[in-house]
């Protein structure tokens, strides 16, 4: 290395292990699938009836809302399967697309499959040192009293953990699976009309949207019944079902596990590939985005589909399977505080407003229509146009539906009105959702004054343009933080006056409020994902157009479907954050509920004053700053090993330019491929050690200090300075890296001097920072920002 | 602005007001120097000998160690005046020189006029605030009892907070003085010796260094014994000493508060012009840096002065002076809660530390001799190794002295054994500025990994430049992180086993051990304030040699000691952010008792897990990064003026490239001199209203909601949080300038392809980014920080 750097020359190109297997090999399939379509056909279908009788049966033993969430989820999965039906139905276009499609679904599927494998393995590992705590830790007087011994807590906490890992797995592979399939079939309705190009991209979105929500909210489910059976709750001498909630948590940990990683290894995968192909392919040799002559576009292609169908997908589920659990706890915990006499409506509403959630967001998919004007090719009305109407059909339809769980869910005699404040403070939820989609277009659409100024400071030059970016972005963190904070203080303060008091007559619906106020915030979270999945499909859709060399006016349809994508992809992160940051603030009051229950005292205040408890808010903030710092290093380097591929094939072969000779792809996607495998380790055991670490380093100092709950209180101060700082960073680097990407596009349209001037380098340099600020460091840090909630949960017993 | 964007062209220059004076004018002088030089000599020196006097008389009627302090802050005063005399005994060198240097000289001092005009109104304008708000507040139960009534309250806060402005002005102008003064004696003696040019330049430094710290220090002293005669303190029926020490925090509010627009305005002046010179001289023009054929040129050479040198030592003078007095606080809390008969010796502990710093620093700065090999011209040493010899020296006699200070002022008979404690505390403190420096010198020297690494990443292009320079910034706040959190642990760890217990017998040094390793972390503050004032200096000569276009062994020499100036600008602005962070906590500390004590009920935690408590550390550490926006784009504006202006210079008139044509220097002093005027009022509003805002509505809030001390706790945890985010937020601002800046240097000494490469573009790029982070944004975060601290600390009567 330091002779590289002192000759001023790079290495030659080395032969390296391809370490990731061929990328030409025939898809694969994990081992479920394989042997469930191996199976026949029929006792496929016998089983499947014997399955779902069980778990109806058990539904039914436990209360008649689970039997109402399981037929929803059922339903769904109807509607879903319709979907898929529908889209794969279409015609998969002409050859050279077919050939183009299938080399991006190799490379993702082939990805897919290694990372998972990676991912399952560490899951296992972690699944065993959880089952060792959980058998040396002590018990809690309630669940002594109850008869649930050490082994019994092990193995509940260690099978929801391994639940939720397999599911946010599926709900990856699924969000996948139908990305890869569909974008060619978008490419080839292009050719026919705008309408039907869009309609194929919202339903395969819609497909796994669905599939990703229903999994969450049955995942739960199924959970809580079983545990409901098998530990009698409820019968004289064991377990109250307001503790149940609590066993719950190892779903919601091994989902964030797993989506910490994919969001990690899916996030560098994509913008590596992305940034290594831009910065030769655009800024040195001069050709267009997605042209086929460049190696590595393939690999940028398949990021697509690893980093934001996938990852996305694990994340939303992750976010929802987090804020069942968390609200779950809550309501439990307040209506024991209450003594309500059924708390049952308590814990189960978050299952139901996500059941409704599933109904009305499939009215919204379904609300776009298809073909309006069949036959005419081109574009003729905006397509954001469109999906923003869906949207509007979703959320008026999820305030009726809020209104009315409410009532039938949280209506109690002891305070009769309290429903109609929890039922307003959904409709918080559901505004602040609107609201944080609307700064997040303000800030990163072009037709807004802050993307237009960037545009204005690339005619300066490439200093000037980061220099504004990294404004834009510092200085877009305000409104989001005001907006969340105004919801927080008034969710709470409605649920404090909603009338429910404890037996000494104190107020106690505030946090439950707050909780309330988040299920709003994701009560369209399906149709939300479902424009999420429409981005990358678009994407990918244009890039099998432009390497399929199609006629222009094809090419123009999928851009503007593009473009509505890139606002679309903008949006979802902006609620992906707002709703990470409610869910943690909920997790946070889980954490100090449970550590009092394990501790046998009182545990209600992390009080900052305390010099250790401030040392775990400095470094909680800090490993934000170097979790980011890792994830950003990890694109950087790996995007340095792709330009220096793609240099080398360039130079090796002439031919490439005139199209006389064919890059290797499969050399991109293998270098990308094993590279973003390698970096996502030391970023995710960063987040999944150091808090752990803190703990116990902690706990032992204050045995010797004689502070008792040191531990504890330290990882809590390091939980709440982490998630605020999480939250900032991440708002910093997603919206900084979609106004660049937007400035990109404006200058593009021809202002400013238009493609090809200095103004529009200066404008793709800016757009290279920002793609791993957008679509790696910082989706990866809604995740962690959960994963710290969840693993602290978890691990409680070793703080204590 | 919209039809300059839609047709992608820039508006034609536009004749703009000069709202800045002509730059040409004759050097300008503050009316009290002006007062001063137009009096008779002797009846100078008998005012001065009465002044004294009766300084002397007040000190030695409240405590002998006050006129130690007195008598040190006098020799070092003399000692200044050495150095200077020394310094403006040098020649100024051939006319040319002298010249360029008499432009600068205009340049800055015609800024500083027009810019502490505008801060010194702004700052009468608080003080009648502060006056009213003083005179509308209630008083604290000790306050009653000693007959002190809001008149009197309202008075010594306002008189001290105005004292504090006035001194922070004079010790950023005292800095401006001498640098203006020695740039171009550096450079004449540049043609002579290296040696020679160092030592003017160190003892230059050394100066304004000596100055600051003893006004810092004589300036509390002065007030505590004005304060402790007037209020008659300590006799009986009247105020208690350990509560003066609170009184005195209005000093440390107009410190920083004169030191936050300092450092905005010079920090936007010097960046924007150093941007903008650069894009275009350098990136479009290929001329060299500082060639007078630039037309921003001079504005760049004044942008050191008024940037680095005023705004550095207004930031150290109210660190030292915060500082001081929240130990003075703590020291005074703890003796009273332990009984200590004579309290005064942790009282008064800061000052004598601070007495010793300037003995040992001034050992330091004459340690470095000049002329070892007379008349020998060229560079035959590394400047960095005679200054770090300084500082080895320095930091040798501050642990004996450290040593000698806590067995004399901290022995008391109820814990023999507690001053060797402390004197552990200083020690960890020591040894923390010292990593401190490491750290940065590791992350931001070419001689290491980091920026190798960095420059590396160059070849691949401009974005990977700027993607690993902001990865390596955020990574490198986690080693000081750690240090600090493990000095903060220790010190309170050495501070309550010290054997100090109150009436119940509980250990009460902790918080006492975390403000003597503070103390110790400054006690070599004027030795590093002269390595870092060197910096500019040598800057500035290089510039100088430069534009008067000297032959290149003299370019040799300014080039090396600028290089070092460089390094010891980087690690002085650690230490600054270090000490930021420790102090703060102290502050944060003393308000909490400040607010016990108004409030009449115990204040000892602030409780983050209260949801507006939580929303009050969001909004903290929103703050800092709404703050840092606003801090970049504001160079970033300023640097797009420039950047015009240079280019249309250059359209208008071609022969400037050629040497035929003289740019017009004015102009660009004078853009630059009024746009950062304008933009450096937002930010530093922001700074000051924000947290009075938070305060008074969750005040009105708790109010209705039944929460007391709602709007106190509120604004504690908006601190803190804004204290931890701040703190990550400049570490990662300041080294990843610094990185950037060190690996374009490192690109410049012929590596990776050299001066003109495609590498070295990349990273001029980053060198440009870099800019404002550690020049504008960084620097301005330490101060916030610490004004933060103090603003909530006058102001907490309004939050009850």
């Amino acid at each position: 290395m330091d002779d590289a750097m002192e000759t001023g020359n790079l290495a030659p190109y080395q032969e390296r292990p391809r370490i990731f297997p061929n990328m030409r090999s025939k898809p694969s399939t994990p081992l479920i699938f394989r042997v469930l379509m191996r199976m026949n056909v029929r006792l496929l279908f016998v089983l499947l009836f014997l399955g779902f009788g069980a778990i109806f049966y058990i539904g039914a033993s436990t209360s008649p809302t689970i039997v109402f969430v399981f037929s929803i989820c059922i339903i769904s999965f109807i509607i879903s399967i319709y979907l898929t039906n529908w889209v794969l139905g279409k015609d998969e276009g002409p050859p050279e697309m077919v050939q183009i499609s299938d080399a991006i679904r190799d490379g993702a599927e082939g990805f897919f499959k290694t990372q998972y494998g990676s991912i399952s393995k560490m899951a296992l590992l972690l699944a065993m040192m959880i089952f060792g705590i959980y058998m040396f830790r002590s018990t809690t007087p309630q669940q002594e009293s109850s008869g649930i011994g050490r082994l019994t807590s092990a193995s509940i906490t260690v099978f929801s953990f391994l639940l939720g890992a397999v599911c946010s797995g599926m709900a990856g592979y699924v969000g996948m699976w139908v990305s890869v399939r569909a974008n060619v079939r978008v490419s080839s309705a292009a050719r026919r009309s705008a309408r039907e190009a869009l309609q194929i991209a919202v339903r395969a979105g819609g497909f796994s949207a669905l599939v990703v929500v229903g999994m969450a909210v049955i995942g739960v489910a199924i959970l809580y019944a079983i545990f409901y059976v098998w530990l009698g709750v409820d019968s004289p001498g064991s377990m109250k079902v307001t503790d149940l909630p609590l066993l719950l948590v190892g779903y919601g940990f091994g989902a964030s596990f797993v989506a910490l990683f994919a969001q990690l290894g899916g996030g560098i995968y994509t913008k590596a590939a992305d940034v290594g192909a831009d910065l030769v392919g655009k800024v040195e040799q001069g050709i267009p985005e997605d042209d086929p002559r460049n190696p590595a576009v393939i690999a940028d292609l398949v990021g697509d589909n690893v980093g934001d169908c996938a990852a996305r997908g694990a994340d939303l589920f992750e976010s929802i399977a987090a804020e069942i659990i968390s609200a779950m706890i809550l309501g439990g915990t307040m209506a024991q505080r209450c003594k309500i006499e059924d708390p049952s409506g308590f814990i189960l509403f978050p299952l139901v407003i996500h059941s409704f959630d599933l109904i009305i967001s499939s009215v919204g998919i379904f609300s776009i229509r298809g073909t309006r004007d069949p036959g005419v090719i081109g574009v003729t009305e905006d397509p954001m146009m469109i999906l923003q109407k869906g949207y509007s059909v979703t959320i008026i339809l999820a305030v009726v539906t809020f209104g009315l769980s409410t009532r039938w869910m949280l209506y109690t005699e002891q305070a009769p009105s309290a429903w109609l404040n929890f039922a307003l403070c959904g409709l918080v939820g559901i505004m602040t959702a609107y609201i944080f989609v609307w700064i997040t277009q303000y800030y990163t659409d072009y037709k807004y004054e802050p993307v237009r100024k960037l545009a204005l400071s690339s005619t300066t030059g490439h200093g000037t343009n980061i220099i504004a970016g990294i404004s834009l972005g510092l200085e877009s963190t305000a409104l989001p933080v005001l907006v969340i904070s105004v919801s927080i203080v008034l969710a709470f303060w409605l649920g404090q006056t909603s009338g429910l008091v404890d037996e000494a007559g104190n107020p106690t619906g505030g946090l439950f409020g707050t909780a309330v106020a988040t299920m709003g915030m994701l009560s369209t979270a399906a149709y939300v994902l479902t424009m999420d999945m429409f981005g990358p499909i678009a994407d990918n859709a244009g890039g099998i157009v432009e390497m399929s060399q199609q006629p222009e006016s094809v090419r123009e349809i999928t851009d503007v479907l593009d473009a509505a994508g890139n606002t679309t992809k903008a949006t979802t992160k902006g609620f992906a954050i707002g709703s990470a940051a409610l869910a943690s603030f909920l997790l946070f009051s889980a954490y100090m509920d449970e550590v009092a229950s394990f501790a046998h005292t009182p545990f209600t205040q992390v009080d900052i004053a305390i010099p250790e408890v401030f040392v775990g808010g400095l470094l909680g903030s800090m490993l934000i700053f170097l979790f980011s710092a890792w994830a950003c290093a990890a694109v950087g380097r790996t995007a340095q090993e792709v330009v220096n591929e793609v240099r080398r094939q360039f130079i090796e072969r002439p031919g490439i330019m005139d199209f006389k000779d064919k890059p290797d792809y499969g050399r991109c996607v293998a270098i990308v491929a094993s590279a973003s495998l390698r970096e996502m380790i030391k970023p995710g055991a960063l987040a999944i050690i150091s808090p752990v670490f803190v703990g116990v380093l902690f706990r032992i100092l204050g045995y010797y200090t004689g502070h008792p709950l040191l531990g504890a209180k330290v990882v809590a101060a390091m939980l709440m300075f982490a998630t605020v700082s999480g939250i900032l960073m991440a708002l910093f680097l997603n919206t900084s890296g979609g106004a660049w990407d937007n400035a990109k596009k404006y200058i593009e349209t021809g202002a400013l001097g238009g493609k090809g001037s200095d103004s529009h380098k200066a404008a793709i340099t800016g757009d290279t920072v920002g793609d791993p600020f957008k679509d790696t460091a910082g989706p990866s840090l809604h995740v962690l920002i959960k994963m710290l909630a969840t693993i602290t949960l978890v691990m409680a017993p070793v703080f204590l």
